[in-house]
């Protein structure tokens, strides 16, 4: 579908832009659904979402936006949260309301759910070990946590936004052994930035890599220092890409419906 | 050139937008340029153009806005405009200037001389009737003054800014017959909206059209009912896509040099 007057637009806002992926999968899925759509980057430093926003709700072709790293946490003050986003604590997409308002919600919980089941990873009764508590991470350990498994550790740099995520773990499934730690567990997810461009620094030391179990690296290459070093240790691996892939139904069904 | 991370934007800001043409045009041109850009539709509403600018500019891959009806004088003040658009009163393409302020420039009026004398329509020593005195009106105006016409008559429904016109007109253009009018004359140019989309209106009575002269309508369509008239009284005529085309260059030059 080549762009024309009726075109409707959506916007990947992120920064970093420039190792953005899903251009041609995006373009692919609207020309699957007959959709005249646009998917486009934004590259919208941090903190200037809701500006770069204000000024979008003017274009009325405008369908919405994508949100990623840094800007999960804003977009969630960006618009209103279905109970995806509320539980969350953060958001990936806004839709235009239509009154220069937003909806927002967060399929990155049901994204990493589908892909990580489709590679395999079980969640359900393992020990898993999260890493990041951004806005990617809170909606993973959430979706995770929805899944019983035997614990659900998280670390995080940041004291407080790990506390506060374990916390909210706790409120919203009491059933579930949240705790902050970092451990070698049977399954490992990383929702840290580490690992995207060039980065080729490992998110936590090796000897807690899984001996023989699971990893799922939500950065979406499929090389990164992680994955090698689990693979090297017979772990069942899978990244962001499968995780990509299945949020794309997701985000037209709520963008373009 | 398909879009990807590293795609740079440029928008048609405009309303009603549904009618508007130039995506094909500009995609053939980035891809002839070996340019990493794509060219889109945004839907504003009038007034609104300042607001959408102040959201854009902090998506530092956004290249400029191209601006159309009815954007072309607010748009003048929405930057800092250069020579042409401080001449013309208009703009109708604003440049990101790296800092978040704009810059301003108008090619309707290098674009309408380049089409109309590729059209074989002489301005020099003729008496040419221009219809509105809108934003691409007033570039167009001040174009055809720079060509020692014999008499630049002006008409606009708007009596207060056919007058501004015709005043600036004799301040730029101090040796050029400029007068607030609408007669029968050599040239006639159409720089009002009447002829746009549906509208099958003539914008003037048709005894007032040139018999055997030269009638160009800057509305892009072949066949608005002027120049069915103009062509069926033996005038050579001609219409705003060849002004669309020779402004393209103009544009990208400007925009993304």
């Amino acid at each position: 579908m080549t762009i024309g007057a009726r075109t409707r637009l959506v916007f990947l806002a992120g920064d970093p832009i420039a190792h953005t992926k899903g251009y041609d999968e995006y373009a692919a899925a609207f020309a699957a659904s007959g959709l005249d759509a646009a998917y486009l980057p934004a590259h919208v430093p941090a903190g200037r979402l809701h500006a770069f926003l204000a000024g979008l709700r003017w274009a009325s072709n405008v369908a919405g936006v994508v949100a990623t790293v840094p800007h999960k946490l804003e977009a969630l003050a960006c618009g209103e949260p279905d109970e995806r986003a509320r539980r969350a604590g953060s958001a990936n997409v806004l839709r235009a309301d239509g009154t220069g308002g937003w909806k927002a919600t967060q399929v990155d919980g049901e994204g990493f759910l589908a892909a990580a089941e489709a590679a395999g990873i079980t969640l359900a009764g393992q020990r898993v070990q999260m890493l990041g508590a951004g806005g990617a991470g809170r909606a993973v350990a959430m979706a995770i946590a929805s899944r019983s498994p035997a614990a659900l550790l998280v670390h995080d740099p940041d004291p407080a936004r790990v506390a506060t995520l374990v916390a909210d773990l706790q409120r919203e499934f009491p059933s579930c052994r949240a705790a902050v730690a970092r451990e070698r567990a049977d399954v490992l997810v990383n929702c840290s930035p580490i690992g995207m461009g060039d980065d080729r620094r490992l998110p936590l030391p090796p000897e807690l890599i899984p001996a023989a179990g699971a990893v799922y690296d939500i950065v979406n290459r499929p090389d990164t220092g992680l994955l090698r070093e689990a693979a090297a240790r017979g772990c069942r691996v899978d990244h962001g890409r499968s995780m990509m892939l299945a949020e794309i139904p997701l985000i037209l069904q709520f963008l373009l419906r």
